[in-house]
């Protein structure tokens, strides 16, 4: 690891917290943080996701795009090579022949950026962290994940290597931070967003995956269905700071219209390689919705809820054979080797309602994606394993304890899951409730949910509140699961609340400006910023207040000797007038 | 139990749902149930909290308070009189001699309804209905809330008379429609109202009261502690349909001028007393908070944060002497046996952070309280004990289990807890989390939390919020629990999403009125109402879409032989056009 003295801490203004970095053994390594500075003078360093965006150091231009952080780190090391790419064809953004050249209208049809041919492993190696940890390399990726956690570089080999954690950089995604997903980390949040052949548009996306990432987002999937989906990915990618997933069948399914048993195993392909030039970091794949599974869900409650199993489903039975990407996930490895893009193995059949929880076509497509990992990892791909869905309380754990021991222990990444169906426009509670649990109990990363699950599309303050949410559910995992320095932070919070350090208070919050807000709605003036109480209580009950009184009157020692020290701090009190808080003025 | 014979069911408007009624074995006895009519002819049944204000069939008039359901059924047992009660003092509702009689400039200086004497045991008897169930009596109230939850009028015999639960209803508040607290129904939701010395108003506090009943309170607390204390809760108590509760010391304080030192058990007892004959239904009692246990508390991170614990820490200190809540418990336990008080046991040394969850301070008075509920029980007062605070998950389960085995089962009503510090304005969420956990486990009554939580008091929204998040927390925990019931409201909205029928997925949601808002926000129109898609995926990709089609081309029967079905059903199919859902239009 590196050592406390070769980090450099670079400082910056006065105001409550701001951006800074952690420079690790090369001088373009630099890992961000977000410092908050205490009243107090004390400093509290906590994790940042945020990208360039809130250093203002930085200019960045939503046309140009991020700087290719990792560019150099993966030019050096050697095994990678440019190469002419696939043209990009008007299909790709949903343009028909007979349809006139819509969409596009708000930004430039194509990303006017520094343009850049796609990059691959030469000769098609694996050029990926797994299998660089297996021959005991540590990549600067790694000793970045490592500043970043608070944890060894060696620690991070040891987890990829043994397939327990993930760390997706494609390389044609240089311009990202890297971060890690696996059990012995912080739980990790991401966001969907993505427009829809309904309603957002390419602008509306990108600023939806700058602001979630501003609250906290790990990565963002970008799910987009509808017209630009190409040209949305390219945007998005070039100015995202976070690892990028996708859904590669929702594309290839906009190819040939829609008609999903028109679906074919080239057209897939195609555009997974249209997707990992691009830079895509993670690919959800349905390849464990197999013919034989469809049957099971015939009788369910809610059938099949996952768009990509609905579709292999759908084409399984339309041509009565086996999945084409199950056929084919061997030579679909070798493709994701040689860019590093990481397997999130889709679950098709996840359960859509609390009765359909744990039934047998769940816990059947498991077992495939079981052995699917186990092919991924004989071809180096980095692989994660998606959960479900809506599950009851009670069944949570099996899904998780489960999902371990077929899968060797590969990063867990559920959606949710939902432990009550009954409260569409609170799905992020519902939701968060089961996300915290499976966190503990080993869950790597949190898929969100927003407040418009199952009704509509998320805007702005759906995807904030999403994040906020799942940011709270990750880290009540890291706390229960004891993660190193986790409890630092709300040690750090609660301090500045016994001590009426209101400002300290704000600035360590998940969300600082709201918890300022809802503050300011009772007590405005700016005294009250200061006050030893607040609204809830007024000065005569704030507990708070009579506390701090006690330990002030009575010392820290009472405990020492408690009968002998409280008779003496008992008359020590009558002789202070007995007061523990000032009377209220009348 | 009442057969499903002696039920009549009036039904009313051809709306969404409304107010019905089940009656019981006396034509007063009517149980309020919200019914649910759903487009496919059905009919759902859910329990209601709201009281006559949705009953279009009923005049409600705040000034004149609601009708006294339960007040035949007090009279009719015999065993209590009227007498002439306590006059009213300034004081009460903390006026001094010298001050201006301020306050009270919203509504009435005093209550203008049906003036009443309270009302006692007779000679001081224990009227409770945990004296009734001893004695093998089921009440009307036992009948009543046996119907409301579905259990038979003996099984809430047995668990009152087990101590194992609670149906608080104090004789001078005939208004409430009775309800049952314990680890064997249905979870229990309180939410706190409650002026302070800073702001809001009584007419917000009577607002605030309907409203939180109106989305799912089961009670009500008022911790009130400025000005008009007293005249507050009686405008709550005379409007209210669900058991309120409060902290009587809240009030004793307020009368010696905020002085903790000067409180004396006289003024004190004086105060339940007053509270009592206005017909509180159960009171916060911290008596747990021993002299030796405050020196536990002085190198905790945040303290003691629960007011009334802080308060009788302090009393202690300055005294020298043991609790005077304490010393008297014996004679409190007989005055609110004469009202069928019910005893809510304050944890006053419950955490307030995560460092300070599970320590010695707490457990040490969790003990004590276990002392206190036996010698509870002896006086036939129904007990319920309170429970913390900030614990992180892991954390979670002892305090249930330790709860559970120190007062014999006796139903635990909990705050939260919160999973972690870091999210103030979030509270509600990060403590949903811990109260669907430690409900899942048995804890009967959650107090709620609102966004405001440790910022500002809880305007109307925040009391919604906070209602609709335990809601969740709580009927998540009722599935998980395996209640009887529970999972059939889930199955009917599952359903009707699954059906598309859009707006019995809006009646059946926990807040109709934002469930339907958010999906008009993404398609307004009236027809996307009974649209089999919606604007998450759109029509192409609607997984639910394409599931149903699967489910009509291959029918329910695909398991019975899988194989020989499946190539038939492939036929079928393809013979169909392989349409598994229609092409978008262009």
């Amino acid at each position: 690891m590196t050592s406390q003295d070769a980090r450099t801490s670079e400082t910056g203004g006065p105001i409550g917290w701001h951006k800074d970095y952690v420079t690790g053994s090369r001088p373009d390594l630099r890992v961000p943080v977000r410092r908050v500075h205490l009243t107090n003078g004390q400093d509290v360093r906590l994790y940042d996701t945020s990208g360039p965006y809130t250093d203002p150091a930085v200019e960045t231009d939503v046309r140009r795009g991020l700087q290719p952080l990792r560019e150099n780190w993966i030019i050096g090391r050697g095994d990678t090579e440019e190469y002419a790419g696939r043209p990009m064809r008007p299909e790709d953004d949903g343009i028909k022949h007979t349809s006139p050249r819509g969409g596009l209208k708000n930004l430039d049809a194509v990303f006017p950026g520094r343009p850049r041919q796609p990059r691959r492993g030469r000769g098609g190696a694996a050029v990926t962290q797994l299998a660089y940890a297996r021959r005991g390399e540590i990549t600067e990726e790694m000793e970045y994940v490592a500043l970043r956690e608070n944890v060894s570089p060696e620690t991070v080999r040891e987890e990829i290597a043994a397939g327990r954690a993930v760390l997706p950089a494609n390389v044609n995604h240089p311009e990202i931070e890297p971060m890690i997903i696996g059990k012995k980390f912080l739980v990790k949040v991401n966001a969907n967003i993505g427009n829809s052949a309904v309603t957002s548009s390419i602008e509306e996306e990108v600023e939806k995956m700058t602001w979630a990432t501003r609250w906290g987002a790990d990565t963002v999937m970008d799910l987009s269905t509808g017209r630009n989906i190409h040209t949305t990915r390219e945007w998005v990618l070039r100015n995202s700071p976070v690892p990028i997933g996708t859904v590669p069948l929702y594309q290839a399914l906009e190819k040939v219209d829609g008609k999903a048993e028109e679906l074919t195993w080239e057209i897939y392909k195609d555009t997974v390689i249209e997707q990992a030039e691009q830079g895509v970091d993670y690919m959800t794949v349905h390849a464990g919705v197999l013919l034989r599974y469809v049957p099971l869900t015939a009788r369910r409650k809610t059938g099949i809820v996952s768009r990509g199993g609905s579709i292999m489903a759908a084409w399984c039975l339309a041509h009565h054979k086996e999945s084409f990407l199950y056929e084919n996930f061997e030579e679909l490895c070798e493709i994701l080797a040689a860019y590093d893009v990481t397997y999130s193995l889709g679950d098709g059949l996840r359960p859509g309602s609390i009765a359909d929880a744990n039934d047998e076509a769940q816990f059947a497509e498991l077992k495939t994606l079981g052995e699917l990992n186990t092919i991924a990892k004989r071809h180096n791909v980095q692989t994660m394993i998606e959960g479900p869905g809506h599950v009851p309380m009670h069944k949570i754990k099996e899904n998780i304890d489960l999902q371990q021991e077929i899968c060797e222990e590969a990063p867990f990444y559920t959606l949710g899951p939902l432990t009550t169906d009954v409260a569409p426009a609170y799905d992020h509670i519902t939701s968060g409730i089961g996300a915290a649990m499976i966190a503990w109990w080993g869950t790597a990363m949190l898929c969100y949910v927003t407040p418009k699950e199952h009704l509509g599309l998320p805007d702005r303050d759906d995807v904030k509140t999403g994040v906020i949410t799942y940011k709270i559910a990750a880290h009540a995992a890291d706390l229960a699961k004891g993660h190193p320095g986790a409890q630092e932070w709300d040690d750090a919070l609660s301090d500045a609340r016994f001590e009426f350090r209101w400002e300290d208070q704000f600035n360590l919050a998940l969300d600082p400006d709201t918890a300022r807000a809802f503050h300011d709605a009772t007590l405005p003036a700016e005294p009250a910023k200061t006050a030893h109480f607040c609204s809830m209580c007024g000065p005569k009950f704030c507990s708070m207040k009579i506390s701090q009184d006690i330990r002030r009157e009575h010392g820290g020692d009472l405990e020492l000797d408690p009968e002998a020290g409280m008779a003496q701090k008992s008359q020590e009190f009558a002789a202070a007038g007995n007061r523990v808080y000032l009377p209220i003025a009348e």
